[in-house]
Parts: C-alpha cells; sequence; structure tokens
C-alpha cells in the first residue's frame, strides 16, 4: 500500500452524497449490507436489538446458552443537553437504554463497558457523578461494569456503552418472527418522554430570554414526564412477567425510535404487513394535557417521539387470553399480509399509512 | 428521587478538581475501585487489557472457553486530525488498535460493535470510505463486525469500538503474573508510531505556512515511520509464534501509552519491579534517523512515544533458549524484586527510575 500521505484537507474534495438523503438506517444498511460472518460464533450480526454470539462451539450441554451484543453512543448536542441533563440521570440513562436492548431480546444483560470522552470543563466531581448514575443503573439490573475507555474529548461529551447479555437460545425472541395474525402489543405508554424533552426544551429557551416568561410553565404535575424523559427504565418487568405467563411473543424490540418507526422494522424482517388502532395507543393523561398545551398532536408524539424505551412485541391470536390479565401490556393491532402494508386506522376507521418518522440521527444540516 | 429539574448550567456550580491532577488512570481507578461483580460469568473486570467473562457456568467443558472484551473510544482532535489521517486507514487503525488487546491477553479477537459519530461535512462516501478500513481489518484478522450505532455528531468525529475475544482460560495472560527473574520482552521496535506523528505534524504546521518552507522535509525513505503511525497492525504472528514455541509468557500486554508506562503497569499489578536496559530497546534506524532530525531523544521517544501496539511480556528464565531464535522479539531487561522499583539502566551504566510519562490522555487544559 503506498497511499499519497501527504497532508490535504481531503474532505471537501470528495464529498458527495449527503447521509440524510438515505438516514440513519439507509446508511447502516449500505455499510453493512454484504458482510459475510467469518467467526463460527457469529449467529446474528446487524439488524436487530443485539447481535447473538455462540461461544459454545463443541460443547455439550442441554441449554444452548447465547451472548447477546449491543452499543449505543450518546453524543452531547445531539442526545442530551448538559443544560438540563442532570449529569447522574445521564449515566443512569446511558446504561438503562443498553440494558433495553438485551430485555428486547429476551435475554438477561450481564456486562457493560463504557468509553468516555470528556472535554476540560469537566472536573473529577462531574465524572463522579455520571458514574453514580452508571453503577446505580448496573446495581438495579444487575449488570457489571468490567471495562471502559476514557479521555479527553476536544468538543462535547461523549458516551459509548456496549452492553453484553445471555439468554437460552430457545429463548431469543428477534424482530423477524412475527406471523400474520399475530397481536401487536406495547408495555407502558408511549409519547411521554418525547413531551417531557418539549418541557425541558421550552424551559432551556424560556430561561435564556428567548420567549417570554408568560410562556414558562412550573414542572409541578409534570415530574413524570421529566421522568420519563431523564431517567428511564428498561422494561425487565415485562419480560419476566410475559415469561411467567407462559407467553414467548414471535417478536420483540424496544421503542427507542418511535413506535412507528419500530413497527416498520418487525414488518420489514418479518416480512408481514400491520394494522394498529389510533384509539388502543396506550398514552398517559399528563402527555396528552402537555401536548394539547403546545399544540402538538399526542398521537404523532406516540408514534413518532421515541425514547420510550417501551417494549413492542407480537404473539399468535392463542395468548389472548394470557394476555388480558397482564398488567400495563396493551394490545394495539395485529400483523396483517405483506401486501397491505403497514397502517394507522384513526377513530373514525379511515386508514392512514405509517412511515418510519421516528428519531431523526442525521437531521438537515447547513454548516 | 426528585431532583431539582430547573435548568442550569450546573458545569460552573461545583466543579472543584481537575482531571489531569489524577490523570487516566488515577480517574479510573478512582471510579471503580470498589466495584464489587454481581454476575457470576465476571471473572476479571475493569484493569487488564480486556475484561475476562465466563459464560459456561454449569457446563461440562474439557476446556474452559472465556470470553474476553475490550474497547476503545477514539476522538476527532485528541487521537486522530483529518487533515492527515485518511479515513480508510483511520478505520482500519480504530479496529486494529481493539484486537491489539485482546491478542495481548492471549486471545482470538472475534467480534466488533461499532459506534460512529458523524459531523455533518460528512457524505455517504466519506463513511464508506472509513467502514472499508475497519472492514478490511476485520477480513485479515479473521473478525466479524456484528453490531454498531450511527449519529450525527455537532462537533468531531467519534469512534467507539468494542471487541470480543476468545481465549482457552490456562491460555489467558493477565498484566499481574511477572515473577521476579523473569526476562522482559518486546516485540518489534519502539517509537516509530510516535516519530511517524511528529513527520505528519511538522508537514501539516508547514503546509499552514506557520514554519518555513524551508523546513519540509519531503516523506520519501520515511514511509516506514508513517505507516506504524497511520496502519498499525496487532502483533497476533508473536502470538502464535510464541504458541508454537511453546512459551507462555507470564504476564502480557500490548503498549499503546509507551513502554515505560506499560512496564508500570505490569510492575504495579505483579508486585515486582523491573530493570530494563537502554541499548537493548529496540529501534528503528529511520526513528533514530529522524529523532535526530528533529533534535528529540530517541529513547525517550521509544519509552514515552506510544502507539505503537507491539507486545509486552514477560516469560521465565528458563525459556531463554526458546526466545533466541525467535524473529522479531528482544530481551530487554528483567523482573527485579518490588523494593527496586522500575529502573532504566543508561549506556554507562547509570540508573534512572522509569517514569509513567506515556501518552496523556488529559493534557493541562485552558478554556
Amino acid at each position: 500500500m503506498h497511499p499519497n500521505y501527504r497532508s490535504r484537507l481531503f474532505m471537501n474534495e470528495s464529498q458527495t452524497t449527503q447521509i440524510n438523503t438515505l438516514g440513519e438506517f439507509g446508511l447502516i444498511e449500505r455499510l453493512t449490507k454484504d458482510i459475510q460472518p467469518q467467526q463460527p460464533s457469529t449467529v446474528l450480526g446487524v439488524g436487530d436489538d443485539a447481535a447473538i454470539l455462540d461461544f459454545e462451539q463443541g460443547v455439550q450441554s442441554k441449554d444452548k446458552r447465547r451472548v447477546l451484543v449491543t452499543t449505543d453512543l450518546l453524543l452531547e448536542g445531539v442526545h442530551f443537553n448538559l443544560e438540563y441533563v442532570p449529569l447522574k440521570h445521564l449515566g443512569y440513562k446511558a446504561a438503562v437504554v443498553n440494558f433495553s436492548d438485551i430485555y428486547a431480546m429476551n435475554g438477561t444483560p450481564t456486562q457493560i463497558t463504557v468509553g468516555l470522552g470528556l472535554s476540560a470543563r469537566f472536573g473529577v466531581e462531574q465524572v463522579e457523578e455520571l458514574y453514580s448514575g452508571i453503577r446505580l443503573a448496573c446495581e438495579r439490573y444487575g449488570v457489571d461494569l468490567v471495562g471502559g475507555d476514557t479521555s479527553a474529548s476536544m468538543t462535547g461529551m461523549t458516551i459509548a456503552i456496549t452492553c453484553l447479555g445471555i439468554a437460552d437460545e430457545k429463548d431469543i425472541i428477534r424482530r423477524s418472527g412475527a406471523q400474520v395474525n399475530d397481536l401487536i402489543c406495547v408495555s407502558g405508554n408511549l409519547g411521554s418522554a418525547y413531551l417531557g424533552l418539549q418541557l425541558l426544551e421550552r424551559e432551556r429557551i424560556a430561561q435564556r430570554g428567548a420567549v417570554s416568561g408568560d410562556n414558562i410553565a412550573a414542572f409541578e404535575g409534570r415530574e413524570y414526564l421529566l421522568e420519563r424523559q431523564l431517567k428511564p427504565e428498561a422494561r425487565r418487568d415485562i419480560v419476566e412477567a410475559l415469561r411467567k405467563a407462559g407467553i414467548h411473543p414471535t417478536a420483540m424490540m424496544d421503542i427507542s425510535d418511535g413506535l412507528s418507526s419500530e413497527l416498520m422494522h418487525i414488518c420489514k424482517q418479518s416480512g408481514v404487513g400491520c394494522a394498529i388502532y389510533e384509539d388502543k395507543i396506550p398514552i398517559d393523561y399528563q402527555a396528552a394535557v402537555v401536548a394539547e398545551e403546545m399544540n402538538l398532536n399526542i398521537v404523532t408524539c406516540a408514534l413518532n417521539g421515541g425514547e420510550d424505551y417501551e417494549l413492542l412485541f407480537t404473539c399468535p391470536l392463542s395468548d389472548y387470553e394470557k394476555l388480558i390479565p397482564l398488567d400495563d401490556i396493551y394490545i394495539v393491532g395485529h400483523i396483517t399480509k405483506p401486501e397491505l402494508g403497514a397502517v394507522l386506522v384513526g377513530r373514525n376507521g379511515e386508514e392512514i399509512q405509517l412511515r418510519a418518522q421516528g428519531w431523526q440521527a442525521f437531521p438537515e444540516q447547513h454548516e
């Protein structure tokens, strides 16, 4: 290899295609589409909540144990704003969103590694504060922090967490197993984290004087929404409840980018369509009130808001009786034939095509 | 939990201790010192090149297979400068430095996940270029890319790679096993990557007109140094040669921060001292010439330059005869009693205390 090492600002020479023309998922697909596993231990690579690895080749055991691995990158100014996100909450959330991906495979998170980029304005106490959140999350979910890399950052804060987990092979739930007529279920409620973010953003702007003080609403009575944004939990309880009830979902994932976007993933990977019903989507009353107050469509918030970290899963109609008694699980629709597409059925019976409008990893940008 | 959610720029309120007063290793020690593993699968956490995990509890097998995991964060402006680092090389290096950590445990890297933060100036083609380097490294080392997270970045480029690997329990080499009288060996040569960086930096500054053009030296004849900086390799060949020769090092790690700093890790974790000899440190002749030209002390470059990704290991005196025939491995000293400290013996027999002056993750900064 004899590249031309002469120094150059080559960025500007060859840029042609803006990333937002592909979007995050299009980009990932383009980058990884023809990757062929070389390792016998790689069972499933890119494309689900976590990769599935098998380190037991040649080992005799009755339960085939699999290792799951997932990674998440949180960048200051994109995923969080330190003007209103307390560092301890940020650490907690950074860990929990990774646990959520492992639960979404029906696995148990076991270890994390933490990569941390810190700008000069951070002192030791601030890093300890962030770490105390990570460690609290680890403690609560029984996960070990086993490695990391810590570095100065010339720019903003970066948190890169990778989470390992375990699951028996027979228990693992992928995105690709949904069958026609399966019920579509979600846990908790949707849109709350997004509305929590809107409240925090409104307050931030108000405090900067960009908007008249008249518009400032106190956070009293809205703590729940803030908590959903700042300190989400992974739905371990739902995974456990399903197991206890003898329900084995055919497909599952966590809702990080919004219900709409996640449903599209399940439909695409399972080769099916879906119909969900507007009036079945679970919405918290505080969220509804704040959406109204802010002139936002609450259903749009629920479909596209993201960061709820609730579980979305499908299961056979025959599980209906088992589902009904379960707390905090809602049937929102059913899986259809692929030719019917992914549709939202409105309150008046009108059908609207769902679009993956979820959180934009690559918004339109101008330099 | 009822934190005060009112928005605030709390950074400036409570900062007290600057991180550089502790340094990277001091900070990590402070953050992780009292972590108690909760998972039975955690064999070894923070503190070596990689964590050691055991996902085989309850499984009967003759070879106890262990999973290794390591993570590295590369940040623009801190770890690399895109003015002269080609994206393909950067991708290659980002992957290889992780493989190096797995080899340093005497393991085999098997999978990586890639977290990527991209600023708006990147187009799809540039990301593909970066990925082509990551994928080339994966291909050459037989590693699978199994997951990732890709996001816009408001600031510079971020690359967070986590690498998994496997090893039989009996083969794993930690930093903590060095014994008094063991031989200290290194592979390849040291200081070359650092001098490659100095060449690139000099050229960058010269091209900006900050230094008179008279000082610009062409890169001709120095390609080796540039390659060591821009496209390092992990020493899989050394690990294989040691295995073939029947040598099982008592301690091993890769040299990423400089020989001096890494030796201190081995001494601390093994509870020993060491003596290395200035005239035994392997140095490439191009490196020596460039150091001379730049008025740099070549031994200091070799001890503290970092980024060589060579292997540092110790083995019993009884392995001496087996070591001699091996290519590209050099005996640089021996392990001593802890009370003798870590010393460099100069050409005239003078003893100098080694200091961990390696690469500064947290340099003195002023805002």
